[in-house]
């Protein structure tokens, strides 16, 4: 069998492969791209929390194919099994050999399986971002009452939120950590989601660990650290993911400190023919350069464009040389979104900070049917002024209010500048301009800087 | 009688005036300051429109003096009849001579009456800023079933659809442009706009003038310059409004040309003595230096609290020079946000431009309930990729992608810094992370440039 000779070979089917292939195509018309994925269906990942009980079908949150087929990316479902990086070419579960010119590696990353005893009973699900495996899930869902979700971080507390939307489930949450979505978010605004679950009749086990998983094959309780025993017909595990970087490994690429696949700054690792893309890579942190372990579609999309662009050449110099974190998400209709570093991590590393804050209604006059709240948390450095991180709670629209904080802190901007924004403002749509929250809470801190 | 002294004067209680105050306030917190209004009871600006219907009660939208109370700031209701330059004081109509060190104006404007015959009959209501006039017009409109809006800009824009909501109205809505929106929107922003009034029952005359208003006393009908009549209850008037600078030319500032008060980077007059702020004064366009003619309550507070802070000192050095026009607007559910320059206002200044475009769904999937389809069109300069200005349309949180584009803007943000953004995106929230909308807007252009 003759081997098949590719210009572009991307592994991996999720959101950075699509688009390292979409991008490469629009960069380089002539060249002979394929995606090879080894999930016959995938799912939007931000998605899965969703296929339960808002969206109809689970159907509808699939990852389609039509992208691709739209830039005339070749898509091939098998997996890649060994990388050959002398010959330029991979080996496939199928038996194919395919030859590359450049090779983009995006395969993603596993879920973590804690060691906690019992998690390989029946009805304990970590999430894989599959679509059968998925509907599996919904399936067992529907006879199941009793539900334990262990991890507070997003992936916990939106599951929570949905399966509590559900009538007739008991939900459960454990958490390691003192407070919900403690990774991203300072106690005050964790504070808030705990509260909205609580009403929501969800059963919070803060500051607490699983000590096992009990039951015959099947699970029917878990066990707490400390010795108090919830009854569960179902498990779900979200407490995060390691980087898939078994190929790569086998192949010799370098893998920094083990925290995923080490890229330069143009997503390339230290072979110039291989890139590496999302969350099989390891990320640097915008502040401090050390290595920072998020793991977002956004973030992967960004490295996508980076990589698919500068394949051949690098045309895409890239102007933002690190990664912050920056996330929203969404419980029972409350918004949060935190870009940057939290004041606790802040200290934590040791900068030096002043914290600015501000509340003003989400609508102006505030008795615009519909106003909410509007909540802003923003850090500073004592001394230089610029914006390192953010907070906010509030309606819809806060969603994208993390995304100004986030180009701000991208773009450095300092208390003074932000005290002075240009913004606009409307009754219907966001808070008036004598309350902006960002200018107040940039208010708020610069007499102290 | 003593004349009474005061460390600061501020002459104006809309935004400007009240944020120019409490700022001082923060700033200088043993000054002593005083606001004076000649308005009893002002209103929101941004809020008048939705005082007819939307509001159950116009004394929603009043504009209160909590701020000023809480920042002991006195208030006065008078009015200012001169300027005294040399002594350092001002005249008011009740007698009054009260001496200040440092006097803020903050006069805004006044709505222009353009030189239509028959304007001086009942029934026709330019838009003063004044609760008890706005109430008055509410009373003369629930007898009204003809009502015409002369002009196509923000105001007259959300007047149609505030009218348009109250059952039994006939609203028409005259413009002397080729479009809705056309100072701040490129013609298939102000499309939309033109089929959601239509599609709420408005009637259009685009491209069109009034010639006189007829009638008795009081209003009838409305000739148009193409020799139709519009039957006419009441009409009013939203052609924009001209700085009110007769208090600061009688003192002898200097009017720049003519556009509003002339004041230096941090909102000084020619007087050191003397500062202006808001719609009184003129604005330079960030792309230009030239005459800005932006009137806007988001602009008037950023220049209140550059002057309130630099009254004694220069504490906040201002890093943008320059003003950019910076608008969101709400019709009927529809939401459209423009900053910067248009298409066509890039054109006609002898910018060499690309355009960027892109659409994307406001949340994902797009099968969530309640999706609407958010649509981007940015201005790059082509030979530098800085993006000069952006258009959206969208749902509500496109009032908060508006001010994306606003700081990105103030920031001279590159076509290709945009294109690899991180960004935080959420099913419920926004765009999925591979059709953020703002990247591939950037992606879209970055190839052309």
């Amino acid at each position: 069998m003759e081997n098949q000779k590719y210009d572009v070979i991307v592994i991996g089917g999720g959101p950075a492969g699509i688009i390292s292939a979409t991008t490469a195509r629009k960069y380089y018309p002539d060249k002979k791209i394929l995606l090879i994925k080894n999930i016959e269906k995938g799912v939007i990942p931000c998605g899965i929390p969703y296929m339960f009980e808002t969206l109809k079908n689970p159907e509808e949150n699939a990852m389609g194919n039509a992208p691709l087929e739209k830039n005339n990316v070749g898509l091939m479902v098998d997996e890649v099994i060994k990388i050959l990086r002398q010959e330029k070419s991979v080996k496939t579960k199928a038996g194919k050999t395919l030859i590359y010119e450049k090779l983009i590696l995006a395969m993603g990353a596993n879920p973590i399986l804690p060691p906690i005893k019992g998690l390989d009973k029946e009805n304990v699900f970590p999430i894989y971002k599959e679509m059968s495996y998925l509907k599996g899930l919904k399936d067992k869902l529907a006879a199941a009452k009793n539900i334990v979700i262990i991890g507070g971080g997003f992936i916990g507390i939106e599951f929570a939120d949905e399966f509590s939307s559900i009538k007739g489930k008991n939900v459960s949450l454990v958490e390691a950590f003192p407070y919900l979505l403690m990774n991203s978010f300072d106690i005050d605004f964790g504070e808030l989601v705990r509260q909205k679950l609580e009403t929501k009749g969800v059963k919070l086990s803060l500051n607490t660990k699983v000590a096992e998983v009990l039951g015959q094959d099947k699970v029917s309780e878990v066990r707490l650290s400390d010795g108090t025993t919830i009854p569960a017909d179902m498990v779900v595990l979200g407490i995060g993911a390691s980087p898939n970087t078994k190929l790569a490994q086998a192949a010799g690429l370098d893998l920094g400190k083990g925290k995923g696949i080490w890229v330069d700054e143009y997503m390339r690792t230290i072979d110039p023919d291989i890139f590496a893309i999302g969350d099989c890579v390891g990320k640097r942190d915008f502040f401090t350069r050390k290595d920072l372990p998020v793991m977002l579609a956004s973030t992967a999309t960004a490295e996508a464009r980076v990589a698919g662009a500068n394949l051949y050449k690098l045309k895409v110099v890239r102007e933002n040389k690190g990664t912050i974190a920056i996330y929203s998400t969404y419980v029972d209709g409350l918004v949060l979104g935190s870009a940057g570093l939290t004041e606790a991590s802040a200290k934590a590393e040791g900068f030096e900070i002043e914290i600015g804050q501000a509340e003003a209604p989400s609508k102006h006059p505030a008795t615009l049917p519909g106003t909410v709240k509007t909540k802003v948390k923003l850090i500073f450095s004592k001394q230089s002024g610029i914006l390192m991180g953010g907070q906010v709670v509030g309606g819809i629209s806060a969603g994208e209010i993390i995304n100004i904080i986030g180009l701000a802190i991208q773009k450095r901007v300092s208390a003074t500048e932000l005290e002075t924004l240009q913004m606009a403002t409307h009754p219907h749509l966001t808070a008036p301009p004598t309350m902006y929250p960002l200018v107040l809470a940039a208010q708020d801190v610069v007499g102290k800087i």
